[in-house]
């Protein structure tokens, strides 16, 4: 199977650490390759940065399509895009927040999310609510630091441990999802950690989520509904 | 009162028309300028044409809130760019379906919506679900016209009425909303034949329902909250 | 557009002060009128209260109709008799709750409401319940002064004041609604007393929110659905 | 133990009817009165009616505190005055809806109520969303027969047989109510039909439910929550 | 009318006390019989002994089919086998959870629950949600006693009167309901521990509400719905 | 990874055809082993038969924990057992409905499911509110033949695309579940059917989406939150 991963934002800076991560999640013969945007933001922090990063998203979906692709996973926790490219591509294609939630819902009661700044806030809330799923969120909680300050990795750590401690003894999480897709490489640690402290708690992480997500429905055989997802009309088109 | 009102299609073609429109429903002491977009799509009929208007929008909100606008109407049922424009401008923000829908849910039980095409019922869906007011849509029908196929009056007027019957009839609906701000000029002579067909139920104008909104949120010193709708933080941002 | 104000409470001793209120909030060619009960309690705040205003209030509806009013508001939180008069009136009738509410959910996420007693707690809670909207209601919160003790204003600002920060700072609320339509010519002040302590969040006043929703209602020539508010069946009444 | 019925319609012509009813339906040890209204309407079936007979209901409320009931059934469907009333009493109130419809809950998935007219149908919907319920209700259906019609007993009968057939037949319900409680003395017959028709689907008559509710509450030493049911202040009432 | 209580657990040591209590509560001219259990759990404080009760639950269904009783109490609070044993028998069936939630909803809006382990919250949240009513739950709290510490009497009763407290003055709760069955005999003393501190909330005890709720159905003349509780097609069970 | 498929059901008739699908479905470095009960019914098509099955089903997933597996799924659309399951085992533990239906979730707005019987709907609809997902529940169809009818493998699909064409046109489904883990080997063909009639609409196959969802949890190391399924207490169980 051949999985483009999407970078929504410009510049190449994290590319190689998103591929290196992918890397290490993809099951064996799956192939993978990473494409970050010729025109958005910087990163996606609100809906001005997703409405932004929505076009230069689906010119890569465009491009995913021509390529002949499998699956596509939009690498951020918004699902930015996600919608609009199941319109115009027959495989499946999955944001961060989708395929993480579903797998947590499995694992226990109340979900809670730890994400970046409250500015994401109404969106996940937003999101909740559209997938008609709100009555399983049992917390949305940020950790304060912006995308772009998720490499300081210890101070990421220390304050997602926090937060999760915070929402399981509050019987406000059964089940943590890492509101980020920035947050690389620290779900195995950070769920160490909290079974040191006594919480017997899964936490998903977004990327890892989404990759296996793919995989299955690849083999499931499955696609985007065309009831759901229609084809666009045809008109002028011009951005 | 400045209202600004952004049609959110490329092309001039409609401007005159959406104009007028507008001025046979603002109050008096309100002035409105009408802008189209310098990029986006023909019309709005997917998710995918919502995504490529939005960064043609947020120019035009940009550039509404350089000029000092007291609101701006987005003129599409579909709320495009909506929620991040009011992430970056201090004044009253609309598009047409929420203020059509909240103003029809003060007239009776049951909502009904009459759209162009079946394409965007799944976006009208999730909007009914992302503000938490899905109770309270009872139908959701398409006279199956594309969004440019509305200049044939005689044909929308006909079919709108008929969806309408129907929906009365069936329980479904007690109050109609125009599920599309290209449905120029008919709201008063639908409901006209609905009342002789012996239907006394009220049909929303979003374009009416958007423009009074903005005039009466303006009265009220009302805007965008900001713990909703934060400002987005500092970044690079090419598109 | 001529709009009558019912005070749902008898005696006179308000009429001046509501009228010149609402008179601050009308549009330019709306005349208004006011009129108390001849029959019903001293003011609303319990379900006996608004059961004992009920037939008081209808008797206005009854006069409002002969005289050709174009809108009534019920001024009153709770939306007293709201219903039974949509059911013999043609014309928009509102309390002060749903229109209030309905404008709030335009302005930011989660809707706190700050009321007089604890005793309207559970009437409001069904009424967002009857309306669909209770997943939009983050909180209601008290000052614990009856409808009455609301001429001693500075204490009224100071516990809205302190309620507010408290439910903006819990994250239980982004927009705020005044619950009491008593609450009368403090609305602006709260919102520049909020601002200056650092949160820019709307607050709604239900009796600007009332005149300005009949005034659309008007405008948009909409009228009460006669398939939720059906004319009641001819019968004998004696109350 | 005392139950206090409140027929709550003016006059006497059904006093007899309904207190040989209730008389078939109360416990060995069970004492019932029953009284109407002084001031009201001849039969409640619109808000409007409501909103009339709630002032003649509580005066009857008033007197059955007085007269040391244990116990006041309201004998209507849309529970009107019910919330009011345990306000100003410390025992048991109820009406029709909340007894049969909770009772109904235990019985089987989707509830069907079949009603007299199309007017009632908001007020039942209304109820059923105040109470939370309404996921619980499939349908609710009407005879087209006035409770004043009710008295030709074969055509409500045969009505309610082919309304309870055909929402059984088309999975709309699994368990019946009879949503007026002037449709007295047919519930048997009704569940006799739908056996013999070959639908074992039980049938809840409101009158029966609202009475063993009575009874039952009494003897689980249960009372309005203070909570829920303050006392109203006190104040001057004039009515 | 003759009542079959089965006792959920294997060993007789509770047989006499629930054989009591339930005595206490029945009504004149009912007769009541006990039987626990030949295989199952000593207690059901988990999905994992719930799942091992229920056949032994069944055979003793089978065997109150035989002896034609006519109502069914499973003396259980999370309901073990009450929609298996509804399908395999006429009359009605009941556990604990149901008949004290649906009585509770009669008497104030928000219900909370108290009840022995954290083990078995899931199990309740998951019932509330089950049968709809997740919304009218305020909180379930537990007093951190197993089922087979219940017979520490003060420490029962004073942990009751603490959580009830809390639940009450943080406005969680407007009904408490007795979150096990094994906590018999004492909803009236904690009533009136709760009077005596100010605060006039009803209490449901579930053996109560369980007796009462089997006699108001048989003298309703209602059974299981066969549409949703349908006899299980003929095969092989061996088990 | 090694997974233990359970049947739930008495007999071995089934056992070497299930072996043989689940084969057709897993990943490359996956072990599957499978075992039917000891004790249990001859199929699942009522909660009376599900009750009967559970001892049956933790007796295999004690020995599959003692055999140290890495998963486990117990092959029935109705996750009889999963629940209580997962208090005992450390591994992911999955029936047929969840994975299924999550997996739905992420390819369009309505899920419909085709199941067997009528008998089972009650208690799919009960799982869909019991997870919290029945807003995404556009219908759920019979087919009409028993489990163990299945079989007859031409009728069987051809009645699933009957009941899929006709949820599809009438709007109530945009993608599809196959609702019995006993419709063996038929989703390839039932798509191809469907989209050769102009249907593009995914249907989801049970037994495909336990199988891979239990391979992704094991490769995202996650597992049964011990907040929501606690370990059951040490107690007396005799089963």
């Amino acid at each position: 199977m051949h999985i483009r991963v999407i970078l929504p934002v410009i510049g190449d800076a994290l590319l190689n650490h998103v591929t290196e991560e992918v890397q290490g999640w993809v099951g064996s013969g799956t192939t993978v390759d990473t494409a970050s945007l010729a025109r958005g933001t910087a990163s996606i922090e609100s809906e001005y940065d997703e409405a932004l990063a929505a076009p230069g998203i689906l010119d890569r979906i465009v491009e995913a399509k021509a390529d002949g692709v499998d699956g596509v996973f939009i690498s951020c926790f918004g699902d930015p895009g996600v919608h609009a490219a199941r319109e115009i591509i027959d495989v499946p294609v999955v944001g961060g927040y989708e395929p993480a939630m579903l797998t947590a819902m499995s694992l226990g009661e109340r979900i809670g999310i730890v994400t970046v700044l409250p500015n994401v806030l109404p969106m996940l809330h937003s999101l909740s609510r559209r997938y008609g799923i709100e009555n399983r969120v049992g917390t949305i909680r940020v950790i304060d630091l912006p995308v772009l300050g998720l490499e300081d990795r210890e101070t990421m750590v220390e304050r997602l441990f926090e937060q999760s401690v915070d929402a399981i003894e509050r019987n406000e999480a059964d089940v943590l999802v890492l509101g980020c897709t920035g947050m690389l490489g620290v779900v195995q640690e950070l769920m160490a950690k909290l079974a040191a402290d006594g919480h017997r708690v899964p936490v998903v992480d977004p990327t890892g989520a989404a990759i296996t997500w793919l995989e299955s429905s690849h083999r499931l055989g499955v696609f985007p509904s065309r009831t759901t997802y229609m084809v666009p009309p045809a008109k002028v088109r011009s951005i």
